[in-house]
């Protein structure tokens, strides 16, 4: 398997290192290949417009999507970008890990999403969802919070953890094609101490061991929905 | 009323332009200030670290809260970062204006919100939700979509549009205090002709000559939870 994580922490000691470090060390010795983007040591730069580009089809009027189904044409997409997008097709499964900031990923991951997920290579021309470029494809987020489990349930303060990663399970990832394997989730870090922080690194040893059996979230298929892309009554 | 838009999108000539340049001429004409961040044309910098400090509490191991908290305590946020959190104290009303991007904030902005909310200053210590730093001021976002309604709701292919920007309005406005206004949404605006972008301009008119008796989105109140975080039962 070839495994890409995605790693988003300006702390290289943090708790979030040690699982992409951990990650890394369970998944080789299982025989598998692991590259990681650490977008903090690469200094990766979150901000979309016109550097996302080497090509330009209109210099008067920016327009990232026109641009993007250009870059596709020409072979226009800067470096940067280019890196990722070849890292993205090389891979069989997709890990971002982060910690949860503001119920979403952390602007650095989110810019690496927007940049680097382009019309015309990444999605369009109906291929979005279960016909989505990387259909076949496995992804998965591993990410730590701030508050606790308890927090994030249906009646917890912060609303279900399941509802807050929804934009980015089915929105970022199912759009694109993945398979959604259910998140990886270190609760409240910053208060666990050495023996739940143990707990948490044989929990993910068992769930990245367990990759190729583990069921992925169910979302209906582009075939659920009639023309007007609502949900066909059974 | 003082009006805060924070701006995000990098072509000033979008539709995005026109709707910010539409409601500062709109509210200033009724008697309201406006101060705009123009988050591209300011060059904002979303990236989250040490450079949102002057101060440093810890050089050998970077603990963003900690950091807050410390630069709460000694004044030491960064130029950038103390520049806005003081425009969100001057604001009766903040706008968040921005194309939906992979049904989230695009990372300018997103970035605007991980570096400016900080702990200690703007959230912590008892204070969120309904006793939020900002209890009293409004908050309303302002969007722009890719995709037509319909593909937005309960039922359509991309998900409701109030699940997608949960984790926005209650995470991001509703947890640090804000009452938070129904969002104001121009569905599709790429495909929309001059006829329709104009009816969007009438229609977000109206809407900010109304904000002063829009009934903010229901939330629970903090005193409807119990000691574990858990919604009392009626």
């Amino acid at each position: 398997m070839k495994v890409f994580i995605v790693h988003a922490h300006a702390e290289p000691e943090s708790f979030n290192g040690t699982l992409t470090r951990h990650a890394k060390q369970v998944l080789e010795t299982a025989g598998h290949e692991v590259i990681i983007s650490d977008l903090y040591a690469m200094n990766f730069d979150p901000v979309s417009d016109r550097r996302n580009f080497t090509s330009q089809k209109n210099p008067d009027y920016f327009k990232q999507q026109i641009e993007e189904m250009y870059a596709t044409e020409v072979n226009g997409f800067a470096p940067d970008i280019q890196a990722e997008m070849e890292k993205l097709e090389w891979c069989d499964l997709l890990i971002m890990q982060f910690p949860l900031w503001w119920f979403s990923l952390p602007a650095i991951l989110k810019g690496w999403v927007d940049r680097t997920f382009a019309l015309g290579k990444i999605y369009g021309g109906g291929k979005w969802y279960d016909n989505g470029v990387f259909q076949g494809k496995k992804a998965m987020l591993s990410l730590t919070t701030g508050g606790p489990e308890n927090m994030y349930t249906a009646i917890g303060i912060n609303g279900n953890i399941n509802e807050i990663l929804f934009p980015i399970h089915h929105g970022i990832l199912r759009f694109v094609g993945f398979d959604v394997l259910p998140p990886f989730i270190a609760w409240a870090v910053a208060h666990a101490d050495e023996e739940k922080r143990q707990a948490y690194l044989n929990a993910y040893q068992d769930r990245l061991l367990k990759i190729a059996e583990t069921e992925p979230i169910f979302y209906p298929s582009l075939s659920d929905y009639d023309d007007r892309f609502q949900l066909k009554s059974k």
